[in-house]
């Protein structure tokens, strides 16, 4: 949204996005030089030093010492974009984010298992095994977990999905610190049958896997709430 | 998550994001001074005026000049949270945002009308006249609109929704630039059956009513794509 106000930094951070996005410039590609840049959007090199700074910060750059600054990984989706961190009531957070997670996930499965290819069931298999193994060794298995959620997003073909799901996904266990036994043998089993169900393009049953897997989740959810409430 | 090299500035940013957790600092609420941050913190100035800067950039703080830093009314939530300006085909954007909406808001419409107050109800009512005021005199009516679906949001008491649907509402029109005419009458008069489904606590009216005023809008995005592709 156009504002008022914005600082001659704000605006060239603005002018630089605009020249990631009209060259095509992509993730790991090198950024011309400070020197360069204010020579080419016609500033100083403080002012593009500055808003280097904010770019880097909205995780749309990285700067990695000596070699430069480049296009980060993380294209530009912010550590905690929605503000999570600001919610105080983090028990309702957790429960807010899984009845999200209930609305989105059993459809995206389900587009998943229309649309997925080849390439994308190997990833998700990969993705899979990745979390079992994880889980098996007892180890922290959260980020393998949110790579599984995010895999089957992305063989929706859905351009936004992937960027999402890690969203609404990781606060959730970062908050309660699930590692309820019952449910590690839960996950284990139906992240299987959803992998299967994508792999054989059977549509519901990819929707209703995912929908018990999410129920589950909520209903261990719901019971620590009761707990600590 | 956590990550390692990060600058001492990133570093201070994290604490002054826990100094205002911690203190329940509330939007609106006057940061204390760089001078007492940097006293507090035990960092130097310079170091401070980083981090504020970076936060600043997060929309989490705001500057105003000769006033002082501020929590900024944006509540930490980014412009472009989901790094949707690095996605460069625009009509297939739309069309994902558009499936991602037929996702959630009938069932967000449908949570509203089960839990939607007096409060609530007086809040959409509002921004529904306000939209519809905007259409008839022929004036850009994109933000009353989102205010419209974020104020339903509002209304199913999810902590997270009133967040999440002004980013998957905003693009789609800017990218399309909807100004069809009679998808302006269907608004209205959508937009009448949602607040009067809500006001009288019927779910599946209003589920239904959003059900419908999204796929009419999807089907005037795909035939957009389908004229432009």
């Amino acid at each position: 949204m156009p504002e008022k106000n914005k600082s001659l930094g704000e605006q060239v951070s603005e002018q630089i996005t605009k020249l990631i996005i009209e060259n095509h410039w992509d993730v790991g590609d090198r950024l011309p030089s400070e020197y360069e840049l204010a020579r080419m959007l016609g500033v100083g090199r403080s002012t593009v030093r500055e808003a280097i700074r904010a770019l880097v910060s909205r995780n749309v750059l990285e700067v990695r010492r000596g070699a430069g600054t480049f296009i980060s990984k993380k294209c530009g989706v912010a550590d905690d974009p929605l503000g999570l961190a600001f919610i105080r009531d983090k028990l309702k957070l957790a429960q807010d984010l899984m009845e999200i997670r209930l609305m989105i996930e059993p459809q995206i499965a389900e587009i998943a298992a229309t649309k997925a290819d080849h390439d994308g069931i190997e990833a998700l298999r990969l993705a899979c095994i990745e979390t079992e193994n994880k889980i098996l060794a007892g180890q922290p298995h959260m980020d393998a977990d949110i790579r599984f959620h995010t895999a089957i997003a992305s063989c929706s073909n859905n351009l936004v999905m992937p960027n999402l799901i890690p969203i609404i996904s990781r606060s959730i266990e970062v908050f309660i610190g699930l590692t309820v036994k019952t449910l590690l043998q839960e996950t284990i089993e139906t992240h299987r049958e959803i992998v299967s169900a994508i792999a054989e393009h059977d549509a519901h049953r990819a929707h209703d896997a995912m929908l018990l897997h999410l129920v589950y989740n909520r209903r261990t959810i719901d019971d620590i709430v009761r707990r600590q409430g």
